[in-house]
């Protein structure tokens, strides 16, 4: 941040009275431009036989790379509106959002996943302009070794471990590292 | 937002080619300024005797009501750390930050407000600069009509409802509305 967004001024990197963290402050108008984590949120769709749905990204970060359906929340909707939201838009998919699944703090990225558990509520399903592929796969069939993101693979065990044992448990996990 | 952050220039408010939502761009610099929903984290600290520790409003909005420790999530820390700070800065407590409690999606206010149950480590307690008053309170005695946020009144019911039957579940809801 160079400029303040409000009045166009240049704004200056300090810690503003009473406040403990720099910020950018614009001197001209007095705003103070706070910066605070983005969610990211997405499920694990599932289908009545139980395969799982996953994405291969077309875009960067990780092109190419497989991932399960997530993105960037919106203002206006809730987690699970837009864990189904971006269901549609990756996969062409209609799920019905279940319970918490998992909630990684990607720290270093100034990011928050949440990931839900879900349910394919039609067998329809396709690649969106994110994606490259979308296909379904059973646990044996997950592409380890090409998941886009840890917060992804941290999910999918977590599922699969849950799954197994009968429960739905919620699991919270940082990783924090430098891209 | 009027002015790019990045250089300066005058933004525009429209949909980005592939995009379905109005964004602030930049075409000085090209830069497409995403605006997404700021969480909001806290937490109910419970005495060893039961008893729950609330605090006065010191600033604006709803100066003068009653609330529990929260605020705004900052880059580079976890939830937990967040509810944790939050509780230290407003009312001077060491606490042990403990299972998720409630979720709540402020949608018209493009917050998401996230509760954890939490335990007072020690004693002490106090009013911090944005609080007038800091007090541990009885269930009888909670001021119910004079709670700041719709989000701090269903948190504290969950958590007394849960706390009677138990259990320690979460709760997620939605409240929209104009300010």
């Amino acid at each position: 941040m160079n400029f303040c967004s409000h009045c166009g001024a240049r704004v200056t990197l300090r810690v503003p009275p009473g406040d403990h963290l720099p910020r950018y402050i614009c001197d001209a108008c007095g705003v103070i431009h706070y910066q605070n984590p983005r969610l990211v949120v997405g499920c694990v769709p599932e289908a009545p036989d139980g395969q799982i749905l996953v994405c291969k990204r077309a875009i960067e970060p990780r092109r190419g790379y497989w991932t399960i359906p997530a993105g960037f929340m919106e203002n206006g909707e809730t987690l699970q509106q837009a864990a189904a939201r971006e269901s549609q838009e990756e996969a062409l998919v209609d799920v019905e959002i279940g319970t918490l699944l998992s909630v990684v703090h990607v720290t270093s990225a100034h990011q928050v996943h949440v990931f839900f558990r879900a349910r394919l509520r039609r067998p329809d399903f396709g690649a969106g302009p994110e994606s490259l592929d979308v296909k379904l796969v059973t646990p044996d069939e997950i592409p380890w070794e090409d998941i886009a993101f840890p917060s992804t693979s941290f999910t999918l065990r977590r599922y699969l471990e849950d799954r197994a044992a009968g429960l739905e448990r919620h699991h919270f996990t940082e990783f924090s590292f430098r891209r």
